[in-house]
């Protein structure tokens, strides 16, 4: 499709001229595209991006935990390729609010991305900055604050921030003024009417939006399948007061680390019970610094104790905040559990409350750390048993509402797994929506919305300005768009993070990892005269992860018996060819290795010549 | 404690005389030793083993399904040294159904035992044997089928059994009658008043064993968190068929191979809406097979179709039944999801159901599996969204109903995680039942019941036959019981079935199989003159799992320069130990790994001598 010309856009604010554009393919005016490229088919590394004309916004960099299909992966970090060819045009990283699904990435990819200005509420703004230091990054990137009661301007983007409720302070949703029309992307959010330690949500400037006509809603699908409403965070808060109260001795309690919401709830708790704080873990400490400085978290700094001080106070006189909640093994937690912590011993009398819920994958590690805390004789509390936790994300009742607030016309589900995000889509289609107008993608697909431009008698047609005022229905000003999904996706790929490398580990190395972590592996050296062909000696054996080589000298022997034969029987013409040999030792060894134990080690045949 | 004389047992059938029995200690009569060796603070591998004189009785023998922390393993089987030490005492295993972490470790431990003979229910009995033909054990092993209306004599203990439900038919409990009273096994159960493909649970028989006095309940606490009581086979079949009659196109669904009563519910929705049947799975087949000839499932042959046939039918007279709701890799849905299905290709228009629940640690591996089907186009349907699974363990009301009926002196919670036996137990005090006679322990330990011989000036006394009628309080039987935890532990490690090993995987592989999970493993071959102490050549370097190698020539050049200048530097007088060598290359490089990578991969030096 040609480019046309910007002329007749009646009230849409339009700057730019119309200079053709590279991008997925040409962009013509009047055209905008948005990138989901990550936080799809998935809970973790949320980004999406916003293209139109010459301009690009892009909206969170989170990263995801890697799954049991990842080995000894660190993070996985979305797939910026996209973005990191259009760099120039990256106007700037807007940022929701500050969990690591949402922030983790920017140390790993900010530069890639040719360090675009960054835009953050306060707290926000400080945990990243905070990050950035850790990279030695935090002099080469701008990051900027702003409040709810701004407006950004981002290239041609127009953002109005909206403060949303979420388990982490200062969150916001945003509503994001393209010139063919407003988008409104949720952010994580739930609607919780008594919030702790964080204002409410701006219900006016949703509702407001939504009067005003919304082209697109990108909204949070996290619970999109749990009915009703989500509690309050202050009724999690009573629990957590009562189990103090009930508690003869210490409490140890924990979390994650990014909880803010919840930690204020403890140390209130806390103060009401007479109990002193104290913290164990770095990030939770490092958290609560910057809370603390900018306000955040409300405490009392004689309430707080070091945590080799708390055998000084009565345990039924102390609190020990902790990270560890998902059962990780070098967590504070992790340490308690399993008796090596410094400071902490945690036997009889003592509580121990979880206060989350495991993360898909993490159920087993939470198992097995509440199984040890059990034995050691300690009481544990635990969600399932009492609401000690509570999500922060809407379920389907909170969900209904901001559909109900902002009246889309187009809905695109984000945050969730695939079944998830159907679900949304199902629980908006159940208020009335159309299925062709609700987008349930993939990562990496492109959503292009054109504006129309009709001829009547060779005249160039447009709506007049304040046409919306004259009709009752604020959809009407977007009859002119059409909006359809590219055929052409862009990469989208996990961008492995492990250790100081970033993309550096992909499918082969995963898969080596894979195979050595099922049967483990047999290195096999085979010392060969070079000039004779002749084996010189034994062939060497070492093997890691396969079966124990003391108890297993048969399976040893006959491992070098038969190597030993497959190179003396060898065609000696074939001799320069080592690889050849490698494959055949490969092959005749894997094969009776399995017949001997039914494993499948990795067989990693090497041929050195003296 | 010295053995006493076994003659005023009073209405206690006891035949054995009181010679000295090797235990854990010495047994004296009268006493009864109860050993859960599998299936406590866990889910899998159930095993209770009960002690009483020279006779041991065990009761079921299952495996658990590894998690992470155990790479590449099979499966777990439970400890039971103890029993392989005292194998000419166990005079039989009676299992209470045939889930494999009731059954699955027979076929690797029952030699191990030394062959006891087995009793079990019709289709349990018929499951085992088809399991020890492929075992070729079938010809060692003798499984004795026995109705719920038997009773068997295993040794000193006579077991009379009972009906309940689970989601496989032939289910039973026990009631297991010892010399000095009536311990009450529930195995899995839940009470469903309209099952399905299954009688009724015996309740009458329950409840007289519980009006007769029961010294000792072990009951299933799987569900203990869930309140309310579970809900009926019925209507999940309800969902599912309407699941059936909504669907326009084919429907495949996929649940547990053993999920007898799933299956049944399947076969008869397929009926009522006119579909015919096919099976992809070759478990799933085999237990059917077995089910239909045994009458368990009943069918029309006329209603079965060929896997390869579907595509005959119309897409909505299709139900295809198969493996793989946990999101295995290599089940029949998992190659569906992928695509790799020889004749079945999922696309819009299918339906395909998950009708089971994540066991803990496969939450990943399901959403993976239900974001390919997604993509696919296909509607999922899964019981989050609509009940189309239900445990086959009953939830808080039916724990409630069991300790009801039963009423024991003392109460074993087992089939549970440790926060599920703590729950469980918490059911139990607040029905009335003091936190003294519950015994939350561990795999390995020991209750200990012993007969207290009061002497009055002299004389010994014991209850008089028929003294029970004389009293309202069926417990008071026991008044003269002493029950206590022995301070020794039984080993109660896990034992690793491995391809064909039992038992030869231990911590040291598993260790080197998770680091070369974690950060893939480097081999530094260095080739040295035995004569002059000299380097030939470069070092070989092999790596997998670590990083590219092709894109990483300056890191392998970092390796070989550093191991040459090792070995170079190396105090030649210390050179014939090599081990030493290769402890500082070892060291060294893997210093310089982690400072140029952040990864610890295994580095395995090796120094070859020519």
């Amino acid at each position: 499709m040609a480019p046309q010309n910007g002329n007749a856009q009646g009230d849409l604010e339009m700057k730019r001229r119309d200079a053709p554009i590279v991008s997925v393919g040409k962009i013509p005016t009047h055209t905008l595209r948005v990138f989901p490229l990550g936080g799809l088919e998935e809970i973790g590394k949320n980004c999406t991006a916003f293209e139109y004309g010459p301009d690009i916004l892009v909206v969170d960099l989170g990263i995801m935990f890697p799954d049991e299909e990842a080995p000894g992966v660190d993070y996985i970090a979305p797939d910026t390729r996209f973005l990191q060819e259009h760099k120039d045009k990256i106007k700037g990283l807007v940022i929701t609010h500050a969990h690591l699904d949402h922030v983790g990435a920017i140390p790993y990819l900010i530069e890639k991305l040719g360090n675009p200005p960054i835009y953050a509420t306060e707290l926000t703004a400080a945990l990243i900055v905070a990050r950035l230091e850790e990279f030695n990054l935090d002099k080469k990137i701008t990051v900027n604050v702003f409040d709810s009661h701004d407006v950004l301007k981002v290239g041609v983007f127009e953002i109005q921030p909206f403060r949303v409720n979420h388990n982490i302070p200062d969150s916001v949703g945003l509503g994001i003024k393209t010139p063919i029309g407003m988008i409104v992307h949720t952010g994580d959010f739930k609607f919780d009417f008594t919030p702790l330690a964080q204002p409410p949500t701006e219900f006016h400037k949703i509702a407001s939006l939504g009067a005003n006509g919304v082209l697109l809603l990108l909204s949070d699908s996290t619970n999109s399948e749990r009915p009703g409403y989500c509690i309050s965070e202050r009724d999690i808060a009573k629990n957590i007061l009562e189990t103090f109260k009930n508690a003869g001795g210490r409490v140890v309690i924990s979390t994650f680390a990014s909880l803010i919401s919840r930690i204020q709830q403890i140390i209130d708790a806390a103060h009401a019970t007479g109990r002193k704080v104290a913290i164990s873990g770095r990030s939770l400490e490092q958290n609560l610094e910057i809370c603390i400085r900018l306000g955040y978290i409300n405490l009392d700094a004689a309430e707080f104790i070091k945590l080799k001080d708390t055998d000084r106070y009565a345990h039924n006189k102390v609190v020990i905040v902790c990270t560890g909640s998902q059962g990780q093994e070098n967590s504070a937690l992790g340490r308690m559990a399993r008796e090596e912590h410094a400071h902490v011993k945690i036997g009889k009398g003592d509580t121990v409350i979880l206060s989350s819920s495991p993360i898909p994958g993490n159920e087993r590690s939470v198992q097995n750390l509440m199984n040890r805390l059990f034995s050691l004789g300690a009481t544990v509390i635990y969600d399932k048993l009492l609401g000690v936790h509570v999500s922060g994300h809407g379920y389907e009742q909170d969900l209904k509402l901001m559909q109900a607030l902002v009246r889309p016309k187009y809905f695109l589900p984000v945050h969730g797994e695939r079944h998830m995000l159907e679900r949304h889509s199902q629980i908006a289609q159940h208020l009335g929506m159309s299925k062709h107008n609700i987008f349930v993608i993939a990562n990496g697909q492109v959503i292009e919305f054109k504006k129309k431009i009709t001829r009547i008698t060779g005249r160039r047609t447009a709506l007049a300005p304040g046409h919306k005022g004259l009709n009752n229905d604020p959809l009407a000003q977007y009859d002119d768009i059409e909006a359809s999904i590219l055929d052409q996706r862009l990469d989208s790929q996990s961008i492995m993070i492990d250790g100081l490398g970033v993309g550096d580990i992909g499918n082969v190395v995963l898969r080596d990892r894979q195979v050595m972590a099922q049967d483990g592996m047999v290195v096999i050296i085979t010392t060969v005269d070079k000039r004779t062909y002749q084996i010189i000696g034994q062939p060497d054996i070492i093997s890691r992860g396969f079966v124990y080589m003391k108890s297993s000298e048969k399976l040893i022997y006959g491992i070098k018996k038969r190597v030993t034969d497959l190179a003396n029987g060898y065609d000696r013409r074939k001799m320069e060819n080592w690889g050849q040999l490698r494959n055949v030792i490969r092959d005749e060894i894997g094969e009776y290795l399995f017949r001997k134990t039914e494993r499948r080690p990795m067989v990693l045949p090497v041929v050195i010549q003296v």
